[in-house]
């Protein structure tokens, strides 16, 4: 089955301790896209200005993801960020966000897009969000969210979280968004306030998966060799979205745990260079490998010895 | 096969953002030999002050710990430590450190325990840690260290590394020891000063193993109950140790691995109360049933998915 994600076409500028790259195709909506287009259909909702070029529509096209609901605009500039990394790639600064073209995003979901029964809300006003997913009859919902919407838009937050079937935000959002410091009761409080299952993702040290009775934790992929951790967070929600909706499942529990682990090779890719040029170098038999990896690392004999 | 401990018995005085507590029996020698008792026969080497009274060694005697390398001295004050933990936990400050009858603490390693076959060496001055390790004959010899010591002493420290086969620090040390802020070049740099192989303790994040071409994850036992997290490292290589003894392991993947495990189930029954206080109640039944927790958690189908 196919998916529709809702979310930010983006340029970027990346400073890291070890290089700087300007006017990198970026953006919730292209990572998420190109990561889940390894395994589905992807339609992207979404807004550009006229730096987004016949050459940028080219790599969309490549992967198969279609376009036509992103709004072209020849009077503006697409949303701009620029970001800078501290040494061990765990702080990461904001130096500036240029709405642009974005700042009037009012998205209206076609009547085909309305039909397609996977729907990822990036992170974006939470108002915009409930907008796009009362516009869709999508029956299994995911979205975004960031610590400036759980600040600024606290109660428009938890009516759109009272919409979505899956949460997939970070440890520090959810210690935020949940007003308690330890992950666990946090999670607790999170799925209290709408969302079936909780997906926490917490960079180097992996991710967790929270159901109602339920717990699941994978760790990071080992890497050495990182160069610019942007989009792993979008790529992470591509893997795991593209996974469920290739797979046609929806809350399954296996389903969840493998699509997690999807989730993690695509984000570990998507870091070891700048932008979505790893993605786009990617190969099946890659992402089958490291999933095979992901198996390899974790295992372990879970049969208590007698001693 | 049995086990020999070379560290601190130390009173602490906790402050959590809930609660405070003083005179706790505590130091790594106390948690590490509590927690390997529960797999195998645990002997201290250690040095203790006139507080240390008649009521602690019944402690230790009820967990059947040899304490007959422990040096009484009546003419000073054991090990004292002042501590205090931040909002999360995650982060601990030292308030005050008394080293009193540990500070000129010279041990001596009796014939009987030398024959021991695994030796841990509990963090201590390298030198120290290196002086017990040429007294012993043990076969696997396993140790702690931490920044003050990778700060202060860098040179002692690497002479020491180049005798033990199994390093156990957390990721903040071993970014340190290494001077790289990825762990996972961090840990070849680390191995390559001697160790055969390194755990890495992240706390609430779990732990990684890392060996000469291998690499195992575990996440942190998901723990909404957080009281007290002192001690969790070194109950963290009491039951790591503990396991390898009672099986008679040595570095064998698979034994480490399971190893980690109950070292991670120990140091997630340590964390729910002050002290020692959890372990002392703790049963074989309730290791297990953990144990078996741990592989729920962690566990997802191998096999990757054809789409």
């Amino acid at each position: 089955m196919s998916i529709l994600v809702v979310g930010t076409i983006a340029f970027d500028h990346v400073k890291t301790p070890f290089a700087e790259r300007t006017n990198l195709l970026a953006g919730a909506a292209t990572y998420f896209s190109i990561a889940a287009s390894f395994f589905t259909k992807v339609s992207v909702v979404g807004i550009v200005g006229e730096d987004f070029t016949d050459e940028h529509e080219r790599i969309f096209d490549a992967r198969g993801i279609d376009l036509s609901g992103v709004e072209r605009r020849k009077d503006g500039k697409s949303f701009r960020w620029t970001g800078e990394y501290g040494y061990d790639f765990n702080t990461r600064t904001t130096l500036d966000t240029q709405l642009n073209v974005f700042a009037d995003f009012q998205p209206r979901i076609s009547p085909a897009h309305q039909e397609i029964p996977y729907l990822f809300l990036g992170n974006a006003h939470p108002v915009l969000q409930r907008d796009v997913w009362q516009q869709s009859r999508a029956r299994l919902t995911a979205m975004d969210t960031m610590d400036f919407w759980i600040r600024g838009t606290p109660n428009e937050l938890r009516e759109t979280l009272q919409c979505v079937d899956l949460l997939i935000i970070n440890d520090e959002e959810a210690r935020q968004l949940a007003r308690d410091p330890n992950v666990i009761r946090a999670a607790k409080a999170i799925m209290a306030l709408g969302p079936k299952r909780l997906i926490i993702k917490r960079g180097e040290y992996g991710a967790t998966l929270f159901g109602e009775n339920s717990f699941f934790a994978i760790p990071g992929f080992p890497q050495e060799n990182v160069v610019d951790p942007t989009g792993a967070g979008d790529t992470f929600a591509g893997g795991v979205m593209g996974y469920l909706a290739a797979t046609g499942s929806w809350l399954d529990e296996g389903a969840l745990r493998k699509a997690m682990i999807y989730g993690s090779v695509m984000a570990s890719f998507t870091i070891e260079a700048f932008g979505v040029e790893r993605l786009l170098a990617l190969t099946r038999e890659e992402i089958n490998e490291r999933y095979r990896q992901f198996r390899t690392i974790t295992y372990f004999d879970g049969v208590e010895h007698s001693f």
